[in-house]
């Protein structure tokens, strides 16, 4: 059989995963579940000798973070295209294609990064169903069997149950339904959840966007024709931002004939909240998930996830609650009410505060930091400098900082004069000055900075030069 | 009317509000309601022309903390007493009475300084009531009205209900009574709860520790006789420990004749549990009480509290919760379940979670220190020295340390050499250094202090000397 080109979908935000998954570290980049996060478990999945590198689509914030987490798992041959602004998934399984259009023949496999598969084995039965349908010229919708009258997930009505081991005829896709219709679908044995997981060749991906979404065609062939490789990405040009955003199944699914569609008996979930989240995650007796430094006493149906190692979270008579704690942020809710997670983070972006977006590790391409204290006239915060990494150029007109170098070497210059910082040594920075550090070992460089000033924003920085062409 | 000497009983632990209140900084020293902690409630409330400096009855670790509160009151007189190790009420009561043996005629008021008293007006007015009696030879007991059949209080049953503005006799103590027990006292008029605030002269209480609990006067006397002035505390003799650990409810008033008892209609609290503090919390419509950097969305019957102010709590949906967010542990317990708070911290104590007993700031008589970042090999402390503040000259076996100042002034001693440290310059102690820190400043002085080493804990320390006499 012909290798499959992956096509994974990773830009967006899961806000309803709140304070773990936020607009400046979505969810697909969190270790959820298990110690890999769900991008690094989809392309792990999407993996070996039956695919080719994938195609992964993203936005331009998280480029080094997926290009990082792919490393992570020796994968260095993935490509990365950065969508300038975020149009759904049409706009960007169009772009996969176009850019796959000089192989009509290959099947491209589209799926979301922030999604679960429990069962590996039986996804990949199932694959090997719907590749046979693909190469026959089908377009390939995955679906999960329904477990309960889910209102939150779109359905693929069946015009008759599947026959083991096929793929069967969609009659029609169905929207989000309300409860009643809900509970009908999950007990006729002829709907499935959609997945969003599509299987079916380049030029028939090409051919249906051609009949049912032309529009989107001229943007996405100009974006890709004026790309522009940008540190090994690849960066869609300008007239991306022309293209509708609009979802696959709108405009394309909803409208083609003959599509097919293969079950997925494969512990699928979206995760799409935190009441998603306990569904999959593994419990004790009493319905209890604990993640991290958590404790439960006497609780049911709980989920109690503590993502800093040194805070201990201990629930004590809870039932049906949700708590997730981190260093800037705690939640508790009521595990029924989960899907409201979203309105509380819109709530504290309105109410201004960082935490609704910000994440407490800020990633960036030569490595990240984190602020570990912030008063009103200085800041520590701990970084940590890729092996290869270099930092801008900089200087800054407020602060001045002490850098200690807790582990690995620091290559160090200051107005001209460079300098090997090494483990136990420190560094005065001193206001005004133009300096840059790097990373010229061979192991993470770890180094706590101290800033003192009278203002301590990050936009108090001058660039000078950056390796990493940031502006 | 002569001036009472407050006697203020500050050597509990509080485990029960367990993460706020632990060993380490028990729950009189917290701001648990408004700014101040219950301490200086306490101590503020039991000051002014109708008092005497007070007498606080404490433990060796919390003197520096008892006279610090004070201090920050303007309270420069109180005589702090050191208990060398706890021995319940009784003891601590008789060893105020033995100090204040001169003034037999002076009338002395037993007062717990963890508990609240809302109404300061009503108490006042109370203490005018207890006044007239104590003033003729009785031992008066105050007792708050029930407003539910609580279980966990003693309860005083009065020969009949007290007239207004006049004390009643106390027929008996009643222990904790089980529901039906305490449903029935809770509606009969004639029983409060027992505050454990005690008002009487001097003389009448060694009288009744002599009638009734002759056993404590040797050792009391014992410990009075042979206590040490150390920095201005009186630090108990060793007889001290040969004294029962007995309540002054069961050694003396219990057994006594003639106590009279005054109601005390002024929100009295003693704050034992989350439950309790939530009930003397402000709440808004819906019963929730907030603190700190705490949202509720929809929220009802709940306890939200933040004591980290980069920490944002969230609660959604929740009802009959109380969340309690630290730097180092959150709690989310079933408001009901609240008694067993205690049961955890022992298992988590058993657990070895340094989170049961330490407190993220740890107070010494210099300042304070907390910990920013703590890894296998370097440790991020921020330490404030208070004007005048001397840390002990010492040295380290297994690691070295960078000082970075941030605010104020360090007059900083390494291997004899002498230097001021100024706002945002930093020094370096080597490993084996002899090296002593002090704030010769008028402000207080917070410098962060980065460790390395291959052993980074509290105990590789050697002291040369030390301003505060510890060993």
């Amino acid at each position: 059989m012909a290798r499959i080109y992956p096509v994974i979908l990773c830009g967006g935000a899961g806000e309803r995963l709140w304070p773990s998954s936020r607009a400046a570290y979505p969810k697909q980049f969190s270790p959820l579940l298990g110690q890999e996060s769900l991008y690094q478990a989809t392309l792990r999945r999407l993996s070996g000798p039956e695919f080719h590198a994938p195609l992964v689509l993203t936005a331009a914030e998280f480029r080094f973070l997926a290009t990082e987490q792919a490393a992570a798992l020796g994968l260095v041959d993935a490509e990365v295209l950065i969508e300038p602004a975020p149009r759904n998934t049409a706009p960007a399984i169009l772009a996969a294609a176009l850019r796959l259009a000089d192989e009509p023949e290959a099947l491209m496999l589209v799926a979301p990064s922030d999604h679960v598969i429990a069962d590996e084995a039986a996804f990949a039965a199932a694959l090997d169903i719907g590749a046979a349908a693909a190469g026959a010229g089908r377009i390939v919708a995955f679906g999960a069997q329904p477990t309960r009258a889910e209102t939150g997930y779109g359905y693929l009505e069946l015009a008759a149950p599947a026959p083991p081991g096929e793929a069967a005829a969609v009659a029609r896709f169905v929207e989000k339904p309300d409860a009643v219709r809900a509970a009908a679908m999950a007990e006729s044995g002829r709907h499935l959840w959609n997945a969003g997981i599509f299987l079916m060749r380049v030029g028939d991906a090409l051919a249906a966007f051609e009949a049912h979404a032309p529009g989107l065609l001229a943007p996405c062939r100009g974006a890709l024709a004026a790309a522009e490789r940008d540190l090994g990405f690849l960066r869609l040009g300008p007239a991306w931002l022309e293209a509708e955003a609009i979802s696959f199944d709108y405009a394309v699914m909803e409208k083609a004939e003959g599509i097919v569609a293969v079950p997925l008996e494969a512990g699928w979930s979206d995760l799409g909240s935190w009441d998603a989240l306990w569904e999959a995650a593994p419990k004790d007796g009493s319905g209890v998930a604990l993640s991290g430094a958590a404790t439960a006493v006497d609780c049911r149906d709980a989920l109690l996830r503590s993502e800093e190692p040194s805070m201990r979270l201990v629930g004590l008579g809870l039932e049906g609650i949700v708590a997730v704690a981190m260093r800037d942020a705690v939640l508790v809710a009521s595990k029924e009410r989960a899907q409201e997670v979203r309105g509380l983070v819109a709530m504290l972006k309105a109410a201004g505060a960082p935490q609704a977006t910000d994440y407490p590790r800020f990633h960036r391409p030569w490595g990240w930091y984190e602020t570990l204290c912030l008063d009103a006239r200085f800041q520590v915060k701990r970084v940590m400098v890729k092996p290869g990494g270099v930092l801008s150029l900089q200087s800054h007109l407020h602060r001045s900082e002490h850098w200690v170098v807790v582990a690995g070497t620091a290559k160090v210059i200051v107005d001209g004069a460079e300098r090997i910082v090494s483990e136990t040594e420190s560094i005065y920075i001193p206001l005004g000055a133009k300096h840059r550090m790097e990373n010229p070992g061979k192991l993470p460089m770890y180094l706590i900075e101290v800033r003192t000033g009278a203002y301590l924003g990050e936009d108090d920085i001058i660039r000078h030069e950056d390796a990493y062409e940031r502006k």
